[in-house]
């Protein structure tokens, strides 16, 4: 299993998140690319730390809404998500090549995770971009949506995502509540072993329902990110469940 | 010898030049990278074009200030140029990649042209970027400049620019005029076969002083400037003078 | 009857419209507060430019998009687009001050124009704003949406405005076309007459529908925008209509 | 005498400072204007929680350069700063009338702090645009300084201010330090103590320097500061020395 949290989505002066301590327990960095969070120099020293503790690197892409941090939907055009998602591509990907290190995969930010998801338009204008620049690149979506299926039969390497700090419900569907539950590292460990062994996640009305997952995603921007990641390496490392790279595994 | 036009710079709703017509004449692009011009749709649209007649694209990186046209000195840490131009080099890349292009060269942008000419921390941060990333690009600056000579030092691909619709006084700097001259096309054309044929420029006290030069360089954002390098490759050609990418010369 | 056009739209190097020209014609502007387009060299700029030919000055709001030059939808919240609204009305505000000048009007631009004019919560906020901030402004919206009705029960200076230069259905609604029509400086003049002395205006299947305006709007950024005005008011004064602003009626 | 810190330096998703603790313990606030910190939001949430606490407000113009956080010289014109203060000041100024308040004084941010205290023609862009705008407003700046000076000169209301978390050479500048000394709350109670009562501040090499101040700051984004103010209250309340806006000395 292989275990993503967001990261570099400081800007200027503006801190965000605990990176230097939440890149010792995970194996894959979403790297914020300069539109919703993050500028060049938070990307390069993002880039040198991931690095530095042998973390597999991808392109956390968004929004161009710094103020809205990528959140609010904007009805941009397919061919501007296409222009985006390309030119953030390759700016991650210079601070890579100068680092000796490859890409690994792409991850769309907040409302644009979801626009992918559910409008054909936006799902094919990401695809492409992907496809055209680089089809080796893992893509982290949730599973049975559509850019997961238009992905699929363009044979792009789709990786199934659980959000194991947000709630879902019996559709497994992610919900976002009005006052974000404070989950505690013990609950997220048990979540993320309980997809990981059990291909399960329990529901906001309290049934089990399955979950199958290639990457598991911690929120980095959570007050206690980095307790709960060390938590879930260490239940994953008494439990000789491994946590390991996508191109790993 | 080698004629580039700076491209791209139009943003969103705001169009600047005319690349179209352009494009059909000169033998290099610098294209704004998004940071004091362009945007990723534009850059898509640019390299396109250049693709579209067979013309040579470097990345024209500038200062992060689009309503300053990257105009302005900024007094950014050489650190923040080194991240910005990986940053703006990176992004330019992927519009080539998806277009099955490579990059020839790479050229600073207004007063960045001044400050890494001048300014020696400046001028090793930018070269420092431009040689952990690809140390096959062109740099077009001034020949004798302190950027120049660091660059000569580090084994880099320095081209000489002359820039033929500025005036140059007797020391080979260009002059900023407060009211801009208006060459007339034929004017331009004059000075241009006279750097490539005779290495020689004539300077506003009306001397002639010597003028090596690998590319020559018009604004693309005068209102004649299609008329302007259209009439520099008629007088080549009438001339039998090559215009040709660097890596043709 | 009132005429208004969109001004200060230029940003830094980039020139939108005629402003100089299109000023001598019309009675009132609508200023570009920063957001959508402007910046605060421009507004200062078009705001004296306005004190010159007495023309009156409006604020025109919009969406924090520069790029997209506020003509994308973002899913803002209604208190955000009250404190957008009050920080470029007050933005305004200053320089009509130091001019010695009062702010006549409001008017949403863009995509903003529809947002407030169908969705209940923006057309709310966006009173609130003005209500709050200066209730003797008039606000320059359609008659008949809900921001009109809203606005007129508030007890708001609601102002209705036609849109001359655009095609309306036989509903009342204006269209945008694919290919923007071409009007002809004559054809504009001839629709600007017949809704000032008939109160009507032809739609895109040949009807004549009612069209009772308080404003009559142009846009200033099509190319023969200072012809077209100019043509308005030689019009209307032949036929001795008069053109004035919204506090001289 | 008056107790500064500035404020309102969230930007969207970006928390920076403590603003609602500090605010309960200070007499004046400098709120950001969304140029170098600050968004509409922040700043109309910002004028709410001065006026539950009674705190008088001011202006926080600075350069626009979020990225830097105001702290990057940029040579912009006298004219373009001009325009940038009334543009900022404008919009504060929307948040306090739909509040109900007065704009107490102005204080120009980071870097521009001392473009206008040692650069005449900066000093006198600043200067003028405050007067054009409101001779009445308090203006926040060194003692001495060339601004100091030409404002004393234009008749206009300057207000001496010492910042007591920093240190003074003997020459009575402020010296910033590599690494931020970290004061504590006592020793800059200490330090307010001595200039309120004694009109005295020690400088680096241990002397004690005359120190006449209207006002004193701290900065509110260091990461004990409303410890910091709270205990400059307490130290004042003991000693009987009366914490009062400017308004009311």
């Amino acid at each position: 299993m292989d275990l993503n949290v967001d990261m570099g989505e400081s800007f200027g002066r503006y801190k965000l998140g605990n990176d230097g301590e939440v890149m010792r327990y995970i194996t894959s960095a979403n790297v914020a690319c300069g539109f919703h969070a993050g500028d060049p120099l938070v990307m390069h020293e993002t880039v040198r730390l991931a690095r530095e503790y042998g973390v597999a690197v991808g392109a956390h892409t968004g929004l161009e809404d710094r103020r809205g941090f990528g959140r609010r939907r904007v009805e941009i055009t397919p061919e501007e998500l296409k222009s985006d998602t390309l030119y953030q591509l390759g700016a991650l990907d210079a601070f890579l090549k100068v680092n000796g290190m490859k890409m690994q995969h792409v991850k769309p930010h907040g409302i644009l995770y979801r626009m992918v998801s559910d409008d054909e338009k936006y799902a094919l204008a990401y695809l492409e971009a992907v496809k055209s620049y680089n089809p080796a690149l893992y893509i982290f979506v949730p599973r049975g949506t559509l850019i997961w299926q238009f992905g699929k039969e363009m044979g792009l390497k789709m990786a199934a995502e659980i959000l194991v700090d947000l709630s879902y419900d019996d559709n497994g569907n992610w919900v976002l509540e009005r006052t974000k539950k404070a989950w505690s590292p013990d609950e997220v460990a048990e979540r993320a072993v309980m997809v990981a062994r059990d291909k399960k996640i329990s529901t906001v009305s309290g049934k089990l329902i399955d979950a199958e997952a290639d990457t598991i995603c911690c929120h980095g921007d959570s007050p206690n990110a980095a307790e709960v990641v060390k938590r879930i390496r260490e239940e994953f490392e008494r439990l000789n469940i491994p946590l390991q790279k996508l191109g790993e595994v």
